[in-house]
């Protein structure tokens, strides 16, 4: 790893999201490898695009708890597989029938149902392949860590946000009912990502674990709030995703319950919550600070 | 593990799928945490009903090598989810559009699609989650566990042969080709539930792994000659599924390219094979080789 700050933050971002393209690269199945139209399309959907904000906070916890490289590599690769797939099966038409992903026609609209339905289950199983294939951890904090991108991505975690999510839509949500689905739905693999890109390195005792925690919980719920604020304010290109649909399905928001100010405004003091959860580690966080910061200050 | 042939076949295949009917009752998530309809829906799919095959090979592989019961039960739990996410999604409008299942509404009939979706994301990840956390294995064996798992799921085993299945509608494949094409579809999983089963027990040595891929690929393609078979002659009450669909969707079966009556010879072949594979284990592969007897002889 690069020595915390020994970049300026964009130069590390930039640095950062090209070693995950090109893990991601390797990664994925090739798609000369059989069945080519599945290996295809997993390929067509996660190369290429997104911000990589799960892959970036593995990266900025590895930076401080000296993440191997090798293995802060699968790890970023394997917590993007799991969120592309999530997005993949999203936004299919039994779900939130969206066209447009990234800038790019989503899977079912470039390919077909099926194979977005294949793409997105290939891709889940191929996040733990990615994770199990490590071999420069111990076994056993390599369990652990699968263990915890299963807790992350199912019923308990982003599945079941997403199912909280579905019932909810035409409800009206009470603000905490809203932040106990989205702690779900998306504060799961964000939280994840911080742990696994920690484990990575070393493993994180209770203390540390508690302010990686604190700091997640803060991260991942002023995430989805500044979604909330850009879907309600920025067009779909600056997006490269369809604005305003959550409006349009009538779905329960943040800047829905709080107005468009104070979510602003939530959003900030979630950031400051960040920076303060991780003032335990001194300097050694800064590329974390950053990233709560980027969370919060994105304009897509 | 009760030792090998202390009681007929019968009351052992009945013994372990109540042992993992039982299994699964814990290993799913409770109805009553949250959100409920998901995880009633898990439960809905996936406990009361099916062969159980894949439980059966674990224990049956289980049986030969010591398996330890704790583990067992959760490798067996494992694969089942597995296998039943796949069946979820399988029967969704978008692949197979199947109204029933194991004689019951699909998920997507009983629920609807996006909650046939979330159950089956859900289900992959619970069974990796089972998985990892075994706590009486070696992390290193677990790991390779988990690596196996992943493999005989995604892209290179499960889901790919799903995916060539998908593009060979319409198609007339040739045998090498069908045989590809289950080999992933349904021998990937069928192979691997064997192998866990073994690694639950101890270590497995080249030859012993030799033996036993041997013994998985002749039952996984006995298994479906037998399918496409049943496929053609049985009705829908008996399999509790849609019957004569392969043919009525023009898909290529064993029967649609060998006829029937040498489909069922290749079955009955395969079956001998799978005997063969066996006798370096001697009597002590007993139950594996009644599985193998049990997967031919089916009436549904």
């Amino acid at each position: 790893m690069t020595a915390p700050a020994a970049q300026p933050f964009d130069a590390w971002v930039q640095d950062v999201q090209a070693q995950v393209e090109r893990a991601l690269e390797t990664l994925l199945p090739a798609a000369a490898t059989i069945p080519h139209k599945l290996h295809e399309a997993m390929r067509y959907t996660t190369l290429g695009g997104g911000k990589r904000i799960r892959p970036l906070l593995a990266y900025g916890s590895g930076a401080l708890f000296g993440g191997e490289p090798a293995a802060l590599a699968r790890v970023a690769g394997a917590v993007e597989m799991i969120h592309v797939y999530s997005l993949v099966h999203d936004d299919m038409p039994c779900m939130d029938d969206d066209d447009l992903r990234r800038g790019k026609p989503t899977v079912h609209v470039a390919y077909d149902e099926a194979t977005a339905l294949l793409v997105g289950d290939a891709l889940q199983a191929q996040a733990f392949q990615v994770l199990a294939d490590i071999d420069t951890l111990p076994p056993a904090r390599q369990v652990a860590m699968l263990r915890l991108l299963a807790q992350a991505a199912g019923s308990g975690g982003m599945c079941g946000g997403q199912a909280i999510d579905l019932d909810s839509v035409g409800l009206s949500l009470t603000r905490d009912e809203l932040e106990r689905m989205h702690q779900l739905k998306t504060g799961a693999m964000l939280r994840v990502s911080v742990i696994l890109g920690a484990l990575a390195g070393r493993d994180v005792s209770p203390p540390e674990m508690e302010a990686l925690d604190a700091y997640s919980k803060a991260i991942g719920l002023a995430f989805q709030v500044v979604d909330d604020v850009l879907d309600a304010t920025a067009d779909s290109a600056t997006l490269g995703k369809t604005a305003g649909k959550d409006a349009a399905d009538n779905k329960p928001t943040y800047v829905s319950i709080l107005g468009l100010e104070q979510s602003k405004e939530l959003a900030e003091q979630l950031r400051r919550e960040a920076h303060e959860a991780l003032a335990p580690f001194g300097e050694q966080a800064q590329r974390l600070r950053e990233l709560a910061d980027l969370i919060v200050q994105r304009k897509a």
